[in-house]
């Protein structure tokens, strides 16, 4: 048993305990106590734990691992990583304005600006169908899915890191997301499923977005969702370089030149309280 | 803004944050606030916030106030008030094992076990019709309920400070209690509607049980409900005077001597976490 202590984070709601074991402290962490911590009424309850890891090399500020409720490691969270870079400065674990992190799987730059607000480079989109992946015997910029047989619908497919298939709606408030987000997310021309974006655009500066995620369903806020629904739109020639997302618990602003560019995603990190358990 | 100091507990899953305020401390809890704190993503999370105050007479150690997340005040919570008992204890603030406190509707009394499991006096059962309040032309152990002109059911009602409805069943895990429940809960013959049990007896000193609490729904576990149970079990020469009651997340022991005693309850109270948060 050892006594951990905490914080509790959220980015637009999809929230977090943030673990710093850079000094020292539990580095083991199986699926059941994971699983047990997790549970929102007899445990601490969150969507992920981020572990504060020391760097492996001497290129990154500190290695960082996301392990979903399942005890799975994720390759990256964009909520997340914005909480992170919060924590490492709130207590003053680093006092660098740009940070750089190592997943299991990518390394990611965070930008801290003076408001508090979080810029994190989500590196470039892939829009290569065959690496999203994405079945079709040709690259275009939109897709006709048929579905069921008897319904179809157009999609942009982008990948970033994760894949993502966007669907510009009329009204986002209205559109079936229960009905369309699964059979868009398990369609045959997905070998890995995918995320799916409701779009809605209400200027070329400004969108409002819904986003079901593989195996969760529909979420808050989806960072990576975000950043492929404005790179969609951008390639239709529907939205500007620069874009609000508004979220149900609020803004991401995502910015992106065009092809061969990183995306950059600028977002808030709330702290809300710091605890200790003992495990 | 000030530091408020907290820890999170739950009995049977029925979960809380409970505040010292005996020395000092916030003593100003609007609705808004607790409606902040008690979201499970961007607050703390729980039930109920339990607020441990002063005692305003000599007759009791504490006052005990039970705040509902939409800001009300409940009068009693018997997963709460184990709870509470640990925490007094584990906490240091009293060294007696049977402790006395006032909550805005009810004085009870609590004995904390070696075990550290709590014995709470839940007081007399109230069999009279009209101070359930349940209307009806005669007082009988059973009545049967119309519902909908099509279905009927058969019913035991007691109150326990708050009117339940209990039902025999054969099998409480393929019952349809979300059928059932909102039907017996809100039909005319309980003019402030009803929490609804229903009770699968094992043995004469064993039940299974799951209540759908007023205004909430299925619950995990139902103090109130189950000592509610046990003294309708009681009633029709189905039960012992010692009952072990079995919810999901784990069993309560009810005893009731018989009519003019109070029914006794002991159960377990679970200390998770503790925390600090400016609000």
């Amino acid at each position: 048993m050892s006594l951990v202590r905490f914080s509790k984070m959220h980015g637009l709601g999809n929230d977090f305990i943030v673990v710093d074991t850079t000094r020292g402290g539990r580095t083991d962490w199986p699926p059941e106590l994971i699983h047990k911590l997790s549970c929102r009424h007899t445990g601490v309850g969150f969507d992920q734990l981020l572990l504060i890891c020391p760097p492996n090399s001497s290129d990154v500020d500190f290695n960082y691992r996301i392990i979903n409720t399942d005890g799975y490691e994720a390759g990256q969270c964009g909520n997340g990583v914005r909480c992170l870079a919060r924590f490492v400065r709130d207590n003053k674990l680093t006092n660098k304005d740009l940070i750089r992190v190592q997943t299991v799987k990518t390394l990611m730059e965070l930008r801290i600006k003076q408001n508090g607000q979080v810029t994190v480079n989500m590196g470039e989109p892939i829009l290569d169908p065959e690496r999203v992946p994405f079945v079709t015997s040709a690259r275009s910029i939109e897709y006709t899915l048929d579905l069921d047989g008897s319904d179809w619908v157009k999609v942009m497919v982008v990948s970033m890191g994760n894949p993502h298939a966007v669907m510009v709606v009329d009204d986002v408030h209205s559109v079936p997301v229960k009905e369309f987000g699964p059979k868009v997310q398990q369609h045959p021309c997905f070998p890995e499923q995918c995320n799916v974006g409701f779009m809605q655009v209400v200027s070329p500066s400004e969108i409002k977005l819904r986003v079901c995620e593989r195996s969760v369903g529909e979420t808050m806020a989806c960072g990576s969702g975000a950043c492929a629904a404005v790179v969609a739109g951008r390639l239709q020639g529907l939205l500007d370089e620069v874009v609000t997302v508004h979220f149900h618990m609020g803004d991401l602003q995502i910015s992106w030149q065009g092809e061969g560019h990183p995306v950059m995603m600028t977002g808030p990190a709330t702290h809300v309280y710091d605890g200790e358990i003992t495990v």
